[in-house]
């Protein structure tokens, strides 16, 4: 059982499926398609396609199905990062190693690459080949705008801008709001495709938001403790901005014996499904432990 | 026939509906959820939303329904206002009379009240209550997304944005992309809904795209000629600006003529619905004249 080859593996499905469904254009505005496919298409570890993948196989469902959900799942978080990349909002000018959308463009462009971006999301959902059934289709939407709008994504990057937690709960809440409704979409998506049962849909949400919440502490830690080489990217940066995290509020070593905790729990959710959830219960340790 | 009666009580039938479907929030994303209110529950025309209505009313199509998707047609309309009116876009401080989202709020939350907008509308669309059919849902979702995304709305904000129209074609190209599919969803997510035919939908689909053409002339005109207490807004920004419009390139009195003719034709895409489309024949009228 070759983990990281089959990360390597999603992560290469989603990428051809994307190139292949996001918008090309002859005219002018090939500015747009080309940011577009710039932020979706470059490196990434594409974590929420892995995830969706293995869930889809987990329930026999129809791979092509499963991968058009991933690539709007991809949308969103490509979208979501150049918007996170403005100067109004994180500023930042790298990320995974290049220049990010508003530098390699214009900031007008990273805008509206953002929006069309989300917009393709949708399509790609509401779209027949995603699966015959409508009400299905219809239910994919449902979820991912739930996911990523006011009360989901939206709302937990406009917390985290105001900067306003002062405790665990709050810290909690805004990582769940930023990132984990999103990493749960991922589990959750297949689950519709699969038509699951309550109880089935229940306990992977439950390992979901769980395992969201890990590696959030895990990327606290990192930015604590972790050096820029390692990690891929400039870390000290919550301390240097004041922000309250994880490892602000319960110090190192507490966060990690909660981690240690928390991934223990995470992986009980998965009891009921036995050796199915094999690859999932892997990917535990594979997700949080590469990064440490 | 009191035609203002109707698009007024059209434009307080819609922003009722959008202050029950626009979330609320108890935390500090009330900031992001009440700029959304501010964008969206704001004065304005809400064109759309009469067209959608009255669209509906010719093919019997339940209000409820009709209203839901007007109300997504306005999430669109209301998040590429506020992106549009951005200082990296058109800069501007002032709309319909009040600070602009960014100068109200800041740049930051207007940048995401937009993008909170836009996945509003989809999961208006996506919800059951817009209509029992799940593939009636996914529908409207798809012809949405494909009117507001790279190859509509945003691919010709795009192009407007960069300013590349040397020609009548450009310039017509433009326009459509950027306003007209959205004004042609008003008429065609009714046409949705109601399961029209496909002669009906194309007949009104090109009552719809040459009305768009229409209005955008009268823009031109109202640009070139009117003075800003009777626009409501600057005027002569595009000479000032050195666009490229219908009036620079044909001049006055060729735009006026050439309205003429268009108006005619617009009319004409109605003959096949006979007294069932009187209101929307006298809206080429209303719609046009008032402005000028």
């Amino acid at each position: 059982m070759d983990l990281a080859a089959r990360v390597a593996e999603a992560a290469d499905l989603v990428t051809v499926a994307l190139d292949e469904l996001l918008p090309r254009a002859d005219g002018p505005e090939s500015r747009l398609t080309e940011a577009m496919r710039y932020a979706a298409l470059g490196p990434g570890k594409r974590l929420r396609t892995w995830f969706a993948l293995e869930t889809g196989r987990m329930f026999d469902v129809d791979e092509g199905h499963v991968l058009r959900a991933a690539c709007a799942l991809e949308c969103i978080h490509a979208y979501s990062l150049i918007h996170d990349d403005l100067p109004c909002m994180d500023d930042d000018d790298m990320r995974r190693g290049r220049p990010t959308v508003h530098i390699a463009y214009d900031e007008m462009t990273a805008v509206l690459a953002g929006d069309a971006l989300q917009t393709a999301a949708f399509e790609i959902l509401a779209h027949h080949d995603t699966h015959p059934d409508g009400n299905v289709r219809a239910e994919l939407v449902m979820r991912l705008a739930v996911a990523s709008g006011a009360r989901g994504m939206v709302g937990g990057q406009m917390i985290d801008m105001l900067g306003v937690r002062e405790d665990l709960g709050g810290v909690a809440r805004m990582q769940r709001l930023k990132t984990g409704v999103l990493i749960a979409c991922a589990f959750e998506l297949p689950l519709v495709l699969a038509r699951a049962q309550e109880a089935e849909r229940h306990a992977l949400m439950n390992f979901a938001h769980d395992l969201g919440l890990a590696y959030q502490i895990v990327d606290d830690l990192l930015d604590a403790e972790g050096d820029a080489a390692t990690v891929g990217k400039a870390v000290g940066k919550d301390a240097a901005a004041g922000k309250t995290t994880f490892v602000t509020l319960l110090g190192v070593d507490a966060a990690r014996e909660r981690l240690g905790l928390l991934k223990m729990q995470t992986k009980s959710h998965l009891d009921a499904f036995g050796p199915r959830a094999d690859f999932l219960r892997a990917s535990v340790d594979f997700v949080l432990e590469r990064r440490l």
